[in-house]
């Protein structure tokens, strides 16, 4: 298979997997007759980290990206080239971008099927969409892309900061390492997910809503398209300024 | 000692040694008067984890593969060699799984001898079995072989991805090495423990099932043996489903 | 740019993400609607710790002293240079200590933005001032400096014990490495943060205090100068003692 | 300095710092007013797991055994040299508990005042000797020194087993390393602490029940000196009894 396949790939099998243990945590915590019910937010920020964490070890082969955020981030910083020695350019960048959504769509359809029985079960209709995507603690579009900017520029620009980015090269969540990137994920959920549930990732957030919108799910409500846009536009802002800043701070830093 | 006997004491110790942890965690977590009742879902999730992190510290002689699903995992992937130059064959895989099963049995006696006066003066019986082995929140015997599946698979999977199974080599967990593989079973716990509780191993809940049922354990109910197939089969089908993606995946992605 | 200057902004960069994602997890535990709210004391110290790690490995450049206890401590300790081939002396130490307070002030505006809407609808002022800055639990000056100057006493004499502080070289928090201090923070946290909060860094209480008096926060109510000597005054000693101490013991351990 | 007395210092300052970080956790969860009262067993293990990393980084250079069942372990197991070259015998082993000992008892005259005034301010006895000693939850000296026994026996026997005290050589806590340990730490916590508070370690329980004895605490009550000898009793045998199995399992296992 040629250098881009092997990234479509990877990526696709890594965004699943973070998808499919980030969006579990939370179907464990909100569905009903979970035995993780009422775990709290402290485990749900673990949780997600050691997803990233998961994802990062099987995708190490395309730099493990794993998000549109990044890859756009490390555009606008002047990367030159991809892991697996792929050029930047609009077709890479749509091969990790593509295989980003479907792998975070894939995902979601097997959060579905381990927790069936609880999504029958539940009665809340907004607790199921929150297995899925993320929403607002208070509905304002400008805060919460404020919020999100803030949330998904701390994660891209210390990938950049630390990882291999700043010589040109690949520079995904693998330059960092998988530890590393786990904990920060971890953070920055404690630390700036109280707004928005911390998307900071637009694949996590969009793949999962339209497999919301897509499954035969008993009961579903709504799949908030008002909101979508949020969680999109808010990580990719972050992700490039985060792109931006590095190409002018980390010359100077490193 | 040969070969196949050093293999053999190595997953005894070390399976011993994680059922210990990992079944101690949940009793103190359930039975009546312990400090750590109420301790809550992220605490049992933790403690399981670093129960197999402690296991894989004293069987990395035998590559740690601790779980049947594991080696059969290794098998399907193709391998030819398991750790200590064993080779892959009916005689070792038998060896492993006899010191795993027996292994767990002997971890589950000493659980309840740490936490005898507790099972002793815990009203419930069901609590008293849910040291021992899992049981679901919903009983629906496809649905959680459904969940069983799925978590065994991304237990295996990682395993064999990052792990050295990809050469055909030993590629337990011990190849993963001891705290990512703790991390991994963190995140499956938290992310999806909740219908099934999680056994992906079927000498973990087989074995100390066992247990419970031989042991004189004062106002003990039902072993539930109506479901103890369900942690037997499922982790099995789903240890067998990630070698064999492996063996399909890795050639292209690593 | 000459080394003062990359210094200067290595430390403003990584004080910033520090405050930012510290007093962040404070927001999210005890403003009104966020996700975190009821996350407990845990989850704040994991927070915490792990702020530290971000900065400390964004600012890996100045040697991630983060923290003027700990460039106060260094001096106290005789080492002769600072990271960046910068040697010890009083404008490399204001250098360092000006750009951790501007930092400090930075990352506390950017905690403002990303909770906004939480501050506007938070009714308790004395939780709003909480974000940015300690307050003791039972007030009282000489007891509340006992438990600071205790909890940075830790800090700094582990950062000098284990970094390179030994050799009259670096030894921020760099030179200890970003896991362990994140582990160490949270131990201090855990286990000395219950009577004042563990500010254990003159910046981040003062710095926060000062956005918390400048920023146009709704409902605001008092900055509580009176105590604020205390958060400044005490991890200063602590430093100090910690600096003063490893002198002395460290060429007999090392 | 010559070796013995490096030795004792560097097992002192490391037993003290264990000490203060471990009751100290206790302290913020059990003393009134703290800001971590209800912090739950989860935090409480992970201090204490931390509480023994910081113990560690401080002491590699005496191997770090911080606990006589550690010290006591070695011998049973047949090594013939600790750290920094001190053979082992009956000076050297008196050397390491005093020390232990006396670090220990210091330790807990620090937590004091750091939470002096919580101290005065808690109405119930019993929580503040807990700060202190371990107790059992449910009193039955046979048992609890079961329970003290197999805990005790999993921590020596896991730091021998990958530490470097197969070879005969120093083998304390900082053979396995500081984090290995501290994981360790929590695990035995998590899972083994349920009926006992697992004090594993008699320095660490003896020595701050003198402290409490000694100290003019307000308030306080009995130092409980009938249950005293369970946790070093305990302790010692399940150190004796992993470095016996140690001898007897290692050269087959490794």
């Amino acid at each position: 298979m040629d250098n881009l396949g092997i990234v479509f790939l990877s990526e696709l099998v890594g965004t699943a997997l973070l998808v499919l243990l980030g969006c579990g945590v939370v179907a464990n915590v909100a569905l009903a007759k979970n035995k993780g019910v009422g775990g709290g937010f402290l485990m749900v920020t673990i949780g997600w980290g050691l997803a990233v964490f998961s994802g990062v070890i099987v995708a190490y082969n395309s730099g493990a990206h794993l998000n549109p955020a990044v890859t756009l981030g490390l555009v606008a910083s002047g990367a030159t080239e991809f892991g697996s020695g792929v050029p930047v350019n609009a077709v890479s960048v749509l091969a990790y971008i593509g295989a980003q959504m479907l792998g975070a769509l894939l995902g979601a359809v097997f959060v579905w099927l381990a927790y069936k029985q609880h999504f029958d079960q539940e009665p809340n209709a907004a607790n199921k969409l929150g297995v899925f995507s993320t929403g607002p603690a208070i509905r304002s579009y400008g805060w919460n892309l404020v919020t999100e900017i803030i949330g998904t520029f701390v994660l891209v620009f210390v990938v950049i900061a630390f990882g291999g980015g700043r010589q040109g090269e690949s520079g995904g969540l693998a330059a960092l390492g998988a530890l590393p990137v786990a904990l920060l994920v971890i953070v920055i959920g404690t630390s700036l997910g109280g707004p928005t549930g911390y998307a900071i990732n637009p694949a996590r957030d969009l793949g999962p809503r339209i497999a919301h919108f897509l499954l035969p799910i008993k009961g579903k409500g709504s799949s908030d398209w008002a909101y979508s846009w949020v969680p999109v536009a808010g990580p990719i802002i972050g992700g490039l300024l985060a792109g931006w800043a590095s190409a002018v701070l980390l010359p100077i830093l490193t």
